[in-house]
């Protein structure tokens, strides 16, 4: 098989985690082909060259654009602030990359728009890190309900809070932006939830919403204490509804004191119900309408090495995988997919989607209506 | 102290749980005036008078306006079907006694300001029967929101769901019905978690709603399998607004399969959060955040002595009160306004908050719009 | 059916739950026969009076002699401290009354034996008020481990623990003397412990045990701050062997911060397990391996009224009982194996079985050695 | 820094996993000198190869003593079954190499002492891979207890329990035998348990025990349908003495169907008590006397950056940690310790306290006497 390059845009949090899941993906899913780390880059040259040391990559440089038109490069991976996706990922799917993008698309719906379309005019993979996709536990869940098992589908209710904005301490900083974040926690939390849902439920039809900014200014940090107001929401609350009738309960948070990783979400149909919390990331909750009353209740399942593909990782079950195996699990996913041209999502194309939900949120919070969403979409 | 005459009407499910409440209220709470257990009345003769020995009350009555106008009795009890609360109510106010109610008030907004309007005129006090508001939990999570342990709040999110109709086989009953039981899963189970939400919050100021019924036909039951619209919904789905910029996600549900009684929500403040839940009704979760953060997380508080007023039933913590229990308080804290003239929440006055939420909910759901709650209330 | 006519001697912590339970048994249980709450007894005449009134005894005395020789009572019910129980009982069950009789039996293997024997010659009932065995939860799983549900039984791990004692601070009381308490932990907390393991499993066959009592000497209340060695355990450790070569580990501890009631054990056989705690008395976890792998784990199952005789008290699941609800069905079951001369478990002849135990759980710890527990037993 | 090479003896379950660990270490921990995988052995060539491809190592054999004595190697890892780590061990020792090794030690306490001795003479380091020490919450705990937080310890209750020998249809393996495996839960899951508590409360004094073998033949997979007798424990349960008065019970089983990963243990002291599962290794219960009664309870801690060493990891707390992150923080701190010369727990020297504990239980259980552990121990 032929050796696959990779170029990665950003080493802050979620770049060196790219970084490793690129490293440990071929070990733990033999059947890739073989993956070179090859030029990392960061916008401060020096911290560019102690990740490429520190990661294991063979070049450094602080200039993206050498890293996505690098002619010798196959993948880009893109782990900058939002702000910066829409152009570095159309640069690199010009310049004939598969691209690995950071979610959310950018910065607005027009950006999300503008990023499928290169995605559709290149021939290219593209996939959008939305990363709790492939806990073995929402896999499974997955499976559950596309198998059936539950049946016709009742309602949904999720929610995404955490607290890292819950201090009001906590400085202004490019999440609080416009131009530099788009949304704030429906963008940086909420769009996970929304991936999942749409995952499970297709896309939604419409929405009625609202909004709040419950922290209204913040210091701006370094400066001498002047305090910049956030433009965007810090909570989001959502009514949607799903094609085949299904309703819809959605919240997010980036201020819930107490709640570090709360992706939750509950599921009901006709024959039983799941319940899954990122905070747990390990199990999942099932309950099956025939069981003996007696003796029914929810299941606490221990992802194993029967939830796929867990069994990569470990071979007991119980000993629980982590949030980076998460991110290796996505890469050896998008390899995989790009190596035998199988499809993925959520791709651009499907992140539009998601896309189009959150700026509905936004229109119908601002315009306190059900607002309609206009996105067809195609599950594999 | 003067003997309190108490007349309930109703002797099912939760009659027969009043009963007990007047039953054990003095023993348990020494320093209410004593309650006699005077009249027990349901339509069926027979079992009325079966009902009366069991229980211990001192007559039998199938002829429930014998009851509330009988001027021997004190009290009126009313735990029959919602469409009956109405008529039995304001003749039981009309002819001066007190009402304890089962919630929601009425069938309809209308009816339940008309019995908000007899208890005015009343002399008397009035006490609708949310008794989830009696878990020490709850009270001690009241205690602490309104101590300002939280701070000011930034959001709740709450969820009421049961699975007792998640079976399509569950025949057609009265609570299928509008005109015997008004609202369906909104009125059964939704307006405990309003009433939650009122006490904690105030009244909501507006609503955007969703409703589904998801089971459209049910089988009568007893005649010859024909199948009749269900006309009320399974579930209900809300965005709340309360006083001060309090925003809310709402959500109840009758057929959540794996739900036996999931009275839930959390409240998220500037220093902390609490999360509640009927289903462990001696638990509460409380986060402050003042606490170093390597040694930080929820506190699992279990009930006890040191959350009134659990110390009536056992000295020591962790070994549970149940939901009878909670009738019980409820019937005491009823007593006691009586026999003190002192406030009581939720008086038929304060329900037409929640029965206004309620018709504002189905409004909403109903016209696809955010609807305004004219729902003055002062919470004592 | 002939009234029964209650004597209760003891009016503190447990004695107001007893009166509560006969108060509320009939209600609860209308097959059983009428209760008359009779006398009640305390050693000061004037709280004895006042819960007279307050728990609607006819009777209140100082002198506990007249009630348990009082020639019209039936049954006389002792919640007294452990060294007042030996002389109670047996001067009871001479007068020829039924006798319910707080846990442990006295202060010593010889006082239960000579309790044993009283019994064996009355014409009487006897039941020890090991009330944890009357949670519904508890009750199905006896069902599940008797019906064979989880096959032949491979061990049990069983604690109890509690805080009241944690504190140094707690001062001396009799639960710290020999004289007045017997055993210390193990007598008030592990006796209920080793008396589920025995419902269970049968009587054991012999133990190896550890004691260790971490705070010596506590402060003598309400005398001028002198200190006295206390003289029994605070924690108790003991390994137990049951018939059928099942093997057991046991502790119990009265200083454990952070546990308020915390009975719990496990039971693991051939086909499945099985987990309670008290703490969550509405709960049970039950394992089957015969699910599908990727679908299995622990259920947590809600008591409902598919667990009797949860059903005499609500008719819906998850709402839960309380304890003192268990005590009312431990009531209820002592007044129907007298009416219809039935068997009942512990009489004062099972409760020798577990005083046996823990008699040589003290001698094991003091000798260091195994010990065997003579203890025949047959369950009903 | 020099480079540190690497071999790897085992390329199963576990050995793949430090394979992995070895990948990752410095990528996780940049302070760590480089890192080779340099030699990889399986006893079959061509998964000895094939394993070398997939883990990228650079040389890969059949023969255990080309690595051990490979005078190009620094640091030799055995991954084998029980019986080979005596002869691999010392031999690696005897070549000049620092040894990380697969607990327990070897099959018998002599082999185990015998492995200490070859490490004291070598001027080496070893590690036993304990690795359950590397939770962040463990080592959280660990801080806790050390830094006096929950103050004098009272006792510690532990046990670890699994369930993949539970099914009597599980063959005959090389963990049944003794000569193969040495003891049997004891050994494979007591001895991670053992360890934990050592770290906390230092060497055992001595013990009571009993063991258990409850499927007492197993059929010889892949020959003519033959039981074979297993030759160690099923289960193990024990009483143990640790200095300073602390008492404690511990068990282990492999034959405990619904657990899959169940090391638990809860330390409770005068102050307060501590409770960890390794089933939730991301948690830690914490339990503080000082707070007020009506709000304390146990705090569930989730780990994150400010729990060392997670922040290596992930950034953000919640987000997790997995076993194999374990085996990495395991492997940088033992190059950690070889390259600082540093002290390191548990090194073989400290093994030999687990194994000499492992065999006086195993002697308490077949004498039926309390056994005195000699084990002298620094903890560092």
């Amino acid at each position: 098989m032929t050796k696959l390059k990779i170029g990665l845009v950003g080493t802050g949090y979620i770049g060196k985690i790219h970084a490793l899941g690129f490293r440990n993906a071929q070990a733990l899913f033999p059947d890739l082909p073989p993956i070179e780390l090859t030029t990392i880059c960061d916008a401060e040259a020096d911290r560019a060259e102690r990740m490429r040391k520190e990661l294991g990559f063979l070049y450094a440089t602080d200039r993206w654009r050498n890293v996505v038109e690098d002619p010798e490069l196959n993948i880009i991976a893109i782990a900058t602030p939002n702000f910066l996706h829409h152009e570095m990922a159309t640069a690199a799917l010009k310049s004939g990359k598969h691209v690995y993008c950071e979610k959310p698309m950018g910065v607005s719906l027009d950006e999300a728009c503008d990023m499928a379309d290169a995605a559709a005019r290149a021939n290219a993979r593209t996939l959008l890190a939305y990363n709790y996709l492939r806990s073995p536990a929402f896999i499974h869940a997955q499976k559950l309900v596309r198998g059936g098992r539950i049946g016709r589908i009742f309602y949904f209710r999720g929610v995404y809070e955490e607290e890292y904005m819950a201090d009001a301490e906590v400085p202004f900083s490019w999440r609080c932006e416009k131009v530099s974040a788009g949304a704030g926690a429906l963008g940086d939390l909420g769009s996970h939830l929304l991936c999942a849902a749409v995952s499970l439920l297709g896309a939604p039809l419409e929405v009625s919403a609202d909004i709040n900014t419950v922290i209204p200014t913040r210091l701006l940090a370094g400066e001498n204490a002047k305090q910049r107001t956030v433009e965007n929401e810090d909570i989001a609350h959502a009514l949607l509804r799903f094609p085949e009738g299904v309703t819809a309960t959605f919240m997010t948070s980036r201020v819930s004191w107490g709640r570090k990783n709360h992706l939750s979400f509950e599921i009901y149909g006709e024959n039983g119900s799941i319940r899954f919390d990122q905070e747990r990331l390990n199990e999942l909750q099932f309950f099956e309408k025939d069981v003996a009353e007696s003796e029914n209740g929810y299941r606490t399942i221990l992802t194993g090495p029967s939830h796929p593909p867990y069994d990569h990782f470990i071979p007991s079950a119980g000993h629980q995988i982590g949030f980076n195996d998460l991110k290796t699990i996505e890469i050896a996913e998008f390899i995989k997919a790009i190596s035998e041209k199988s499809p993925l999502f959520p791709s651009f194309h499907d992140g539009v989607t998601i896309e189009k939900t959150m700026d509905a949120i936004l229109q119908s919070a601002a315009s306190r209506k059900w607002v309609t969403v206009d996105a067809p979409i195609e599950l594999n």
